[in-house]
């Protein structure tokens, strides 16, 4: 066994308003920055054990599916780093 | 002047109390999860035009010491790519 750190990052999927992203949008733009987009994610580094690399994804990969993301309105993705 | 698309991941400073994160692994253990330790962090993907990357990532992170992170207790990064 080895720890691994399974980052996951979960946004908003294309289409699905962003209400705090389009907030901060405007707040940076009244601060006078430009940018022509914002888009926020969430991102959860979770440190756990697990036989091999691919294991420790499946297992961040259930966690999002069960808890992190709400599928519906999420799209997530999982990388894996040994610690 | 081309587009590039610049992700600030903004994290709590080592130390700094994290009660989201903390609410999320009892959680995730709830359910039968086995994990170490879970880290939150909120990540902004910002579209803006600028002359070269480096232009581009000092942009960002101008807003995020003016907006997007407290430097009082968080850390942030800025990676740049061209979109």
């Amino acid at each position: 066994m080895a720890t691994y750190t399974a980052t996951v990052t979960v946004r908003l999927k294309r289409g699905v308003l962003d209400p705090e992203a389009e907030t901060t949008q405007q707040a940076l733009e009244r601060l006078g920055f430009e940018l022509s987009d914002l888009r926020s994610a969430d991102r959860f580094e979770l440190d756990l054990d697990a036989a091999d690399a691919d294991e420790a994804a499946d297992r961040a990969g259930e966690m999002a599916e069960r808890l992190l993301a709400n599928p519906t309105i999420h799209d997530y993705d999982v990388a894996v780093a040994e610690r």
